[in-house]
């Protein structure tokens, strides 16, 4: 499986996904600044690789300032630096803040030291939250399933099997998956690009469509279930996810097709009573007028790009988070969730804790 | 306004629409050859100016064959070759067999005088057709409406203001347009390349998206009504056109916007009972995997690409033809309009034949 971002002693590579799948290019990361840039020019991305990306942009901002007298008042401000340079997906606050409230206390060198561990473990977490979502939603799906998907939800969103993609992947280990039909994606493709690609790695068997072709394939009947990912899950189950994503879940919805969104439970923000919350990013009309170097509209057609759109809970038949399948209406069964989430995280800080005590 | 097709004595300048926006590039056809070539590459597309390059085509098969002692035979099969250049368009079908009924017993100079009158009479037929639908469409739409459009239906695709965008052109010139949304069209993004252009050509406020974003729009109160073309309607009402139309179509009906159907009555197909029966091109794989000559996909992964889809006449709330607006259920309705058109041509046949006689 691909690396999207690997940590070395002193820096972070990553991998320029902008370029895939032409070409396999990889960028050393050296400052924070070399990470945001990283995460703003969507050579990171993906909510659940923005929020490790983001941990590992603090620790190497800790890093450079280690010698610093200004030490905490300068790395508070590289820390909200890095909390805003998206603002739809919640991983990448919350991941931010977590750390943060872990952190702050300590001496430079150990804070250097931390930060990256918690960087190191959130990865690792992440890994293991796929791994769940993936057992969860493949059981939801039936015996040779033909799935449809948007955008990139794999190994290269994430860092382990991924959130949807991964149940599609748990599910074809279990014979449940027949075929996937790819959405390329637009604007930039990472359907197509990404997707397309992990998919062809791994053999599996798969279908590139332009978005505007979904409604097509389930008025044929060939779609059994769509899945897809989310960037922030409203405390009422309203899912922002790549734009797109809402015209998949209304045809879905039309066609009598199971709509599922798969996604770690830090993807779920409580602070957040509904859609209308969440702020949407727009993002360059040249992602729109041009493909990679290619004009493909008049050079000053004015443009609307949202990155993401808002698919209200009522559209969605399951979201499948490492914690369990929620089902609408989510208010009840999301917040329970957190709750024993947050109760085992409190007991997980307790005993490590005690044993850093002893 | 642009001429996409200029007949000059021996020849048919064509504009070749691949280039557009960024090079405006002429093609001279020669042959029938030239004619097939340049509508299955799609340099001359847009239903109604197939038909009309189909007749120029028709009469240069001639003109190259006058000489020939096999006249009528070589016609014959080039008329069958043009006829079946691309499947889904019944403009074509119809334009061809039009001219064939009337042509057929003349001596070859006749006939090849007479293909050219044919040819140029509906050009200009196609231009007052478009005046015709204009006329009725902008009727239906109120102050100040904001309007989503797909593929391109103007001038490029017709000869005269369009249908679809004749439409939007008449009604903006009433006061009743605020502004237009242009989705982008993939594969070919005709709605980028030259709706934009169009719109922009003539100075009517309009903003370019991506297919994937006409829900969210929707969903925000930003669309008072979806306007597109078609390709072939059968009996019921079912319409095809330009694939994610369907899309737009069920979108549309969810979000309760009226979703309007413009084509000249030629464009309805009688003989098709519904749309099951309409046959729907499949073009090539590269025309997704690539944009122009940059690969956005693995060169290898397996593709849909049907180039059109059917609405089915139950999301259409009008069809508006040359001869009127056409309400749910459409059996009646257009069978109606179509024998009036019938029954005036006939008229018009028989009082032209009878000057020819005087």
């Amino acid at each position: 499986m691909i690396e999207p971002i690997k940590p070395e002693t002193n820096s972070v590579t990553i991998l320029d996904q902008r370029a895939l799948p032409d070409a396999v290019r990889y960028w050393r990361c050296q400052t924070a600044d070399d990470i945001i840039a990283a995460i703003q020019s969507l050579a990171v991305r993906g909510a659940p690789l923005i929020g490790i990306a983001a941990l590992y942009g603090l620790w190497l901002a800790a890093l450079t300032l280690e010698g610093s007298p200004a030490f905490w008042e300068q790395l508070t401000r590289e820390k909200d630096r890095i909390k805003t340079a998206r603002p739809t997906a919640v991983n990448l606050a919350w991941a931010v803040d977590r750390a943060w409230a872990a952190v702050s206390g300590r001496d430079a060198k150990s804070a250097v030291a931390f930060l990256r561990q918690a960087a190191d473990r959130l990865a690792f977490e992440e890994r293991q939250r796929n791994q769940a979502i993936a057992q969860y939603g493949a059981s939801l799906l039936l015996t040779n399933s033909r799935v449809l998907t948007h955008c990139n939800t794999g190994s290269l969103a994430t860092v382990g099997v991924g959130t949807a993609l991964g149940i599609i992947r748990e599910a074809y280990l279990q014979g449940r998956i027949e075929s996937v039909w790819v959405d390329e994606t637009r604007p930039l493709l990472q359907g197509a690009r990404l997707t397309a690609w992990e998919l062809d790695q791994d053999r599996i068997p798969a279908k590139l469509i332009t978005d505007s072709m979904a409604g097509t394939i389930m008025a044929q009947g060939r779609v059994d279930a769509v899945i897809v990912g989310a960037d922030r899950i409203a405390a009422n189950g309203d899912t922002a996810n790549k734009i797109g994503t809402y015209n998949l879940a209304v045809l879905a919805h039309y066609h009598h097709v199971p709509f599922y969104v798969a996604a770690p439970l830090s993807t779920v923000d409580l602070s957040v009573a509904d859609g209308t919350q969440i702020p949407i990013e727009e993002r360059s009309h040249d992602e729109i007028r041009m493909i990679r170097a290619i004009q493909i509209a008049p050079t000053d057609t004015p443009v609307y790009n949202p990155a993401f759109d808002v698919t209200p809970g009522v559209l969605i038949t399951a979201i499948v988070t490492d914690r369990g399948v929620a089902h609408f209406p989510y208010q009840a069964s999301l917040s329970q969730m957190n709750h024993e989430r947050n109760t085992i995280l409190t007991e997980e800080a307790s005993s490590h804790d005690g044993h850093q005590t002893n």
